[in-house]
Parts: C-alpha cells; sequence; structure tokens
C-alpha cells in the first residue's frame, strides 16, 4: 500500500503497517513552505491511517536535510514568511508530538532543521559516512527558536545543548553517536531503516493508549510553551528577518551557495 | 530499639539513630492502600523519632516491591481506588520530599510502583542476581503519572527517561547501574543495608538545617506541582479506570498472574 | 590597553579584544561586598568596551576564590548583609546572563561561591595540582540559593547537583574533569589562560548578536527566576543569617580559620 501525498514527499505504508515518509525535493531537501506543508499532510495522514509508527527518511544519497531553506528568509515576503514559521511550528507540533511512535533514519548530512526534525522523532539512526548533524543556526547568523533548544534539551543534556547551539556546532557521524545525538549507525539506508522499524516493532507489546498519554506527558511542557506562544514565536522569527545584519550574514551565505554551485 | 508500625511493615531504629522501614506484605510487596498506610505512617514515625536517616528495604528474599497492586485497580471500587491513590500521592510526599536522609536497600525485583520508590530515595544501593527494576507501566496499559516521571528524571537523564516510560523498560541490575537508576550494588541484603548505612552517614558533618533545606530546595518543582494537582491527578487515574481498554489489560495480566499462580 | 577597575580586581583587554578580568584581593579572594562590586563593575566595563569575551581568573598562585567572606554573614550588619547579598546577585546575573563569551582559568581552590563564579562561566579550565572545586554550603550550614542550584544543573546533571549540594561535596581536579564541573585541565595558568582564550575565538566565526541571543534564550529561566525574586531571595539569606544554628555552624568555622592562621 503507497499513498503519495504529493510530488515532494512520498508516503508509503507497508503492510505491518509500518510508514515510511520520504523527504524527496532535489537536491537537498529545504525546507521551504511547500515541503513543510507535504509533511505536515503527510504526518496527519500516518495519524489518519491508524500506522503503528513512522520513520523519516530522504529521497537523497547525501542529504537527509540541509535545513530552512535561505529562500525563505533571504530578502523574504513578509507574509510568505509568516505563513513559512507558523507552518514549520505545526509540523514540529505534528512530529514532536504525534501520537504514534517516531523514528528517523538519517541518510546524509542533517545541520539546521534537518537535526531539528530528527530530533523531534523519538529514536535516530545515522548512516555512517562522511555527514554531519547539528544545529548550525548561529553560524548564519539566525537563532534557533526555544522549541528546537527544548528538542535538542528532550535528548542531549542542557550543557552539551548550550554549546552546540551557540557555537553552531556540526557533528560527524561517530561523535554525535558518543554525545549522544543520534542512537544507533547503520551501513546504508536499507540498514537504517530496518533499525528504525526495530525500534518502533518494540512497542508491539505496549498497548498504544498508554504509550501515547505517557509520550506525550513527556513531551507536554516544549509543547506548551508553543502553543501558548505561537504568535510571539513568528513576530521574533520575523523582527530577525529585517534585521539588517542577519540579511547581511544571510547574503554572505547566499553568496557563497552561489559561487559552489557555479 | 523498634517500634512496631503495624504488621506490614517493620520499623526498626539503630543506636545511631538510622531507622530501616522494612516492606513485609508476603508474597512480593505488592502495594495496596493498607500497605501504603502502613508506610506513610511509618514515615511520620522516622520524622518524629528524628532519626538521622532512613533505610527501606523489604522482607522478602526475592522481590523489593512489585509496585502497585493490580487488585486495588482491576475491576476497582472507585470509592476505594480514590483513597488508594491519594495515599500513593501522599507517601511519595512523604518520601521523596522527606526531611532525613534516605537511601534504599533494593533486595530483589522493583519493577513500577516498586522502582518508584527506591527511586524517591536519595541513593540506592541493588543486590547482584537476576533481579529486574524499572518502569513498565505502559506494558500494563496503565501510565505513570507526572510525578512518577519527575521522580525518574531527577536521577537520570530526559532521554533515558521517556524511552524508559514509554517502552515499559525493566532492567537488570548491571545495566540500571550503567544506566544510572541506581549508585551501587551489593552481594546480599547486609551488604546492601551497610552501604546505604554508610551513604547516610556521610551527612554526619552536615549541619541537618542547611542539608534539609537544600534538599527540598532541589526537589521543591515535582512537590510543588503534585500539591497544586493533586485532585486531577487522582482524577485521571480514576478516568484511565474506567477505560474499557486499560481494563482489558489488566484482565490479561490478571489473567497471566492467575496463570502463572496456579 | 590595560584599564585598572580598583585594587581588588585588574581588569586587562589584549589587542584582539579579549578581556582578562584578575581577582585580586589577597590572601584567598573571599567574596566580600567591595570585591563583589569591583567585579560587577569590571563585568560592565567588559561590555562597555564590546570586548571579544571575557576570561576570569585570580592573582593568587593557589585559591581562585574562596567563595563568600565568612565576614560577611558571621555576626552581621544585617544593612550590609542586605547590600552584599544583592550585589552577589547582580555580579550573577551579569556573569551568568553577559552578552560576551565567558571562560574561567581556575588556577586553584574554588570552593562554594568561587566555584558559582566559575559555573557561570560558558567554559572552565582548571589547572592541575592539589586544588579542589565545588559547592560545600551546606558543610558551613548554609544554603546555596536556588540559582546556584540551577547554575550547577546549567552544566552537570541534576542528579551530580543534588548529591554535591547536599552533601557539601568537594572535588580534586582530574574527578570534576570525569563529573563535567571543569571542561579541560591545564598545567599551569599560562596555560589555562590559552585554553580559555581558544573557547573564546572559537566564536570568531560567529555573528555576535544571533550567539548573544541563543545564550540568553538558554539561560533565560534561571535568570527570570532571580529577577522575579530578588527581595525574597534576599529575606531568605537574612533569615538564614539570623538562625543561631547558622551562626553556631559560622562560629565553629571561624574559630577553625583562627586556629588556622595562628
Amino acid at each position: 500500500m503507497s499513498a503519495k501525498a504529493g510530488p515532494l514527499v512520498d508516503l508509503a505504508i507497508d503492510n505491518e503497517g509500518i510508514a515510511t515518509l520520504t523527504m524527496q525535493r532535489p537536491p537537498v531537501n529545504s525546507l521551504n513552505l511547500e515541503l513543510l506543508q507535504a509533511i505536515g499532510s503527510a504526518l496527519d495522514d500516518v495519524g489518519k491511517n491508524k500506522c503503528k509508527g513512522m520513520i523519516l527518511t530522504s529521497s537523497s544519497p547525501t542529504v537527509f536535510s540541509a535545513g530552512l531553506d535561505i529562500m525563505e528568509m533571504y530578502k523574504p515576503d513578509l507574509k510568505r514568511a509568516d505563513a513559512f514559521w507558523s507552518t514549520l511550528q505545526e509540523v514540529w507540533i505534528k512530529l514532536f508530538g504525534s501520537k504514534f511512535p517516531t523514528a528517523a533514519a538519517i541518510n546524509g548530512h542533517a545541520p539546521a532543521g534537518g537535526c531539528m526534525l530528527s530530533m523531534s522523532c523519538e529514536y535516530r539512526v545515522m548512516v555512517n559516512g562522511k555527514f554531519i548533524i547539528g544545529i548550525n543556526e548561529t553560524a548564519l547568523g539566525i537563532v534557533a527558536p526555544r522549541w528546537f533548544m527544548d528538542t535538542m534539551c528532550n535528548t542531549i543534556s542542557k550543557r552539551e545543548g548550550e554549546l552546540i547551539l551557540t557555537l553552531g556546532k556540526l557533528f560527524p557521524v561517530e561523535e554525535a553517536l558518543n554525545v549522544g545525538i543520534i542512537d544507533e549507525t547503520a551501513t546504508d539506508k536499507t540498514d537504517a531503516v530496518e533499525k528504525c522499524r526495530k525500534f518502533i516493532k518494540k512497542f508491539d507489546r505496549i498497548p498504544p493508549l498508554a504509550r501515547t498519554v505517557t509520550k506525550q506527558k513527556f513531551r507536554e511542557a516544549p509543547l506548551a510553551w508553543l502553543h501558548q506562544n505561537r504568535r510571539q514565536d513568528t513576530d521574533e522569527f520575523l523582527a530577525l528577518l529585517k534585521n539588517p545584519k542577519v540579511q547581511e550574514s544571510l547574503e554572505m551565505y547566499f553568496q557563497m551557495l552561489k559561487q559552489k554551485a557555479a
């Protein structure tokens, strides 16, 4: 069984009821408004289909997701930027607070927003290779919102979280494993997906209601914070985009990307 | 000096002023209303006797405590269930927030409520053997309350806490030591009690007032939460008991216990 | 460039814009009202000079800081004690919440308030030697305030924090490294300062605005707590000083110091 949720993601549900949500926005799954909308809609479908669990992965052989699309932030249309951030918040609420078990098969680079998506899942398996994962927002001159921080600190210590977020640190796979950013490594994507599946199947013996309530109680505080501060959180993001120094940093980053592409 | 606090527990105070509270409800110290009342009353006595500290242990050679008595939850009398939960809350408040130092000599299995009792102490020594400790509530289809979660996260990381509580994980002794659920292992009960005593005596050189205020400041937030939400917390427990799916899970568990006993 | 901030501290700013704040109140940098005022004023100067970062260290070859001056607490003038505590709060707010990166070159003993000052920085390098670091307030019969606890738990786990603060634990250098109280060791003060400098220079590639907002978001909760509870926090300290048992503990400690000096 496979239900196309749109061209930007693929949602496949196997005969055990485990869904695989594959991001497929070439070349690097940059999270723009449309990709985020497609992810959000696919997460709804996973819920509606009463799937046993969901694996998040990428169709690219080298990039899980490059994070927020710089084109949504550099010289932005503020109305679209508002919708962009609001959709990002919604995706996080749906993923971090999902009723079903979630795991990320990280088959490539996962900086910034890519890292955040995987950290919002309950388990992370990363493919061995010259890939990096981390939260490097500060290096681009932008600030990760409180709920990115809370997402990190749901998994790693406050100490590591502060260092990673202020330094804009990116980790190679082995180091990410040692710090606890990821739970396991895999030889390739097939192996990563299989290990995610194994994690999700651990819940076969757990009554789903008890599991869901327990997970949501655990994750209640960061979710409640965002529910209560969505407007303020978006306004902070928009204020950042309007800051000339932030646009300068993005400009430099944008020129660098253009040079690389040339 | 020994003061019987009732048939379900024994409270012995040695000549150094260290109390030993022994749970003795055969066969497995299932926490029912009466055992919880006896523990609560014994904790009051430890305070009234201005004991230097308290060691919590069990009279059974293989079980510290099997956790909440399923008979208080399966086809429950709701009025009694209300008193049961309220007494459990009181025991936790008295133990987790006690003025005196506390240590658990875990001389056998400590699943669910048994684990919670030991985690509410300030130090844990577990006897080596084929024993398990952990929070497996979800496996029975029930949900550990917020203050169980807070108790776990007072000692282990949020990451480990979420995995343990959603998966209903039970640990063998060595693994429990590695994860930090327990602080030390012991060869037998005598050794475990002696190591608990050694921990409590470390406070001999610390002025008690400063120690108590420091401990209570540290544990203030989870205690304040329960004080402010006792009724709601009990109502959530009662709602869970009224849920047919939860009763189904308990029925299955109950049948399994009956088969084992036969 | 070097700007004397007063006789009790020295503030030197190098040609890269990195400030070194040296505490120099012989013999052991006991934190009295005047030293705290000088530190607070120097922290303001670091900000005004738009320094790239600040290294906190000591002019003594064996003591970073011995912590709060017992003479501010033993048989206190309550009006001065009030100003003392209020100034300590201000120093912490300025240091823990500083816009610029901070690192401590811990070139000697750092008990109690000395430990707290270093933990308020973002990075700690301690000189190898027979030095100790930790929070031993309870051993003197006094209670570390909530924001000392929060400062500890910003860096180490709640579990370690509770044990250290209730036991009044002091760690040798190697153990402090293992527990995570310090980040690195150094062969001598020059090496320690150099390693602090290296940490601060890691931020050269990070736009300062994004870095500062990220740090302050991370440290927001403990800072907000103190801002909202400054009066109550001071009153708790004054109540402690008025407690005869606390004065007894301080008296004993004071006599011990006098004997040592004799």
